[in-house]
């Protein structure tokens, strides 16, 4: 059932090593099929040598396992709660990827410093706060979820524009139209957060980029007037 | 005698150049044998690949060579106080990988700023102090375990749940149930120290993970309500 | 038509990831070819691992295609302009390699603080500003090559001695007598700038090296009396 | 004419791309041979990736190439000094490997941080001045290895106990028994230099370690009570 997401995830899945996102099992991709209303997802910590598209579980808007022989990822709630509160997305990558979770760990925001930014992220990339005792212990990886969510609409962040997230003490979620675009997010974020936090070691008085070239470098990639790439 | 411990050793030993925690022939891994009292430990200076299983030599918990044409490693005397007075511990590896033994030499224990860090270690991994000029002169390997599991009673730290430590000025120890997962806790100190050392560069007024934040993330992997993974 | 240069301009962008100077797509190689008047560059948006010599696109000193079935890379009009002002050129890269653009968000020129720097680079590595916002609405990519020749011109700094710039919150180009040896000053550049980011790291007082070992080391490599290498 | 100390040279400069010590040809190294006074060094500015044994220059202690279709390193001149005046070193090996070559570029000398350190290094790894503008107008290259032999001299430095070096605004250059031991000492500099600006990033108040731990180590590998690896 769905062969082709349990393919098209496992690969995603097996790019996080490929592009040194992830230590061990430390990262989880899935991608959202409308039709089905179901969502494909690796397993929790299975090793990514030993994964295969069979072992993709198989998930419901609701958080039930619908098949598979293993455990869904240990964070499965959070993906649960981002495909109903963005029903634009279709793919979503949590990773402890080395800088971005260090800035995530510093529980600061990733100011927009330069275009490779602003070619993918419109504005910071944001840092939202801990969950609150009651929150972790009520539900940990649904309220992540709903953290998130809430963030973004108190920010008045698109997440179409915004897609990722650092959360404090934690690590990083990224999302987009498939599981391929949610993990190429996910490179993007730990590239750019290199880059900020190397920017402010050369320069600590450093500022973000101007509105203007941010816009230039966002809407030429984005929206009806893009002229990057072939299209 | 021991074959099978051998091979896990050899391969355990093999693990530290694949995850980059060694440069040249400076760590070391071992486990023990509950059933006839001996551990299996890589031999002094020979190079990583020149290895072989036979090559592992064979000592018992009072630090004498049992088998082996070679010498054992030159800190084989502290994974014999570690086993003594470690009695859950099966396996432990030294390396001076480059981020913990950069932690080791500025003194520091590594705060626990999230939870890549509260998922395998609870708490602080702490820096214990240098030997004095009478520790290093009466027996130096040996009061370097001595030290650890001194300090470790005095901090009442459970060797099970805080599964390395750091020696000031000099490199890391980590051990756990096998050769095998003294190796995981050594790559993990190792991301743990990188990622802490950039979250202060990020922020040097950065905080430790709250403290229930830390609390689920270890309890969601260990001990009665463990959910992550198969089991 | 100009097969020869589509092949060498293809290898030359294929040395950007294996410098790993690029992520993705972001960055491209051209190279002029002074008897046609044409260069070849690499088209917009196409993966590294697709791309054969045949997707280079031709493009004239005026900007226009003359051949190709893509689309040329989006930063062509700068490409078009450095060609024009800086006519002793016939190669230039654009990349976002890590360290040099973190230099550029940072918004500082790289001193030349050691001769590595200064057996390719005489003097900074200059930092250009932003655009402002006329300049990005009229015609961004043309301006940013407007902006570049115009710097050095004011500078008074010789492109050939100073073969490549920082672009303020964007990133880097560099340039060379074709465009493989454009690519070897990109590589330059990314180390330069990783070398002075960590000179400063360690020596928040360091100064750059004095004239005359610059000199020294610039003019034993280029120029009537240079020594190195097998001329 | 002294085909095995060709190859061994050969095969000395190859390990510095493989153990990322060198970008390009920024590097070299030679090997003496005692009994015919002449030593094989690497030829100037050739590709490592075209280099083959045959291409290795010899050279006598008076700098005179004495064979080769080659010219010799443009260090060479050095190479002679430091044979010259350290005449129980058999191997000779510059680079600007990335760290070391930030230190120098410091200005400042590699305190002795740790253990890791003080197995190969006894005391500070120095840091000598740059050239003034008449040591370079006269003799640039000799003079270098002029300074660095008064320096050990006026500081009292043993070179066996100290087999490497730093040239402010310059680079690294180590030594050995022989070519492959004058690499490893490089790959030890790197390292050392790596984890010594990260204890000071770490922690900016950093001390050296005590000195009785310096001795232990340095002396657990050298000299008669050695008792480390196989002898």
């Amino acid at each position: 059932m769905l062969e082709e997401l349990k393919q098209r995830v496992y690969e995603a899945n097996m790019l996080l090593p490929k592009y040194k996102l992830v230590t061990f099992t430390w990262g989880n991709v899935s991608e959202f099929d409308p039709e089905t209303g179901l969502f494909a997802i690796k397993p929790s910590g299975v090793d990514y040598d030993k994964l295969t598209p069979e072992d993709m579980v198989l998930v419901d808007l609701q958080g039930n396992k619908v098949e598979g022989r293993y455990n869904p990822s240990s964070d499965t709630a959070t993906h649960v709660v981002l495909y109903n509160r963005f029903p634009m997305i279709r793919g979503v990558v949590h990773t402890h990827s080395t800088w971005a979770t260090s800035w995530a760990q510093a529980g600061l925001s990733i100011p927009c410093y330069g275009t490779t930014h602003a070619d993918y992220f419109y504005g910071d990339i944001p840092c939202v706060r801990c969950l609150t005792k009651e929150e972790i212990e009520e539900a940990y990886e649904r309220n992540t979820g709903v953290l998130i969510a809430d963030e973004f609409e108190r920010m008045k962040k698109d997440p179409a524009a915004v897609p990722g997230v650092l959360c404090k003490n934690h690590g990083v979620f990224t999302w987009g139209k498939d599981a391929h675009e949610a993990v190429h997010n996910s490179v993007v974020v730990e590239e750019c957060a290199k880059m900020a936090a190397l920017a402010r070691l050369i320069n600590p008085s450093v500022e973000p980029a101007p509105q203007k070239l941010q816009d230039k470098h966002y809407f030429r990639k984005h929206g009806a007037n893009a002229y990057y790439g072939q299209n």
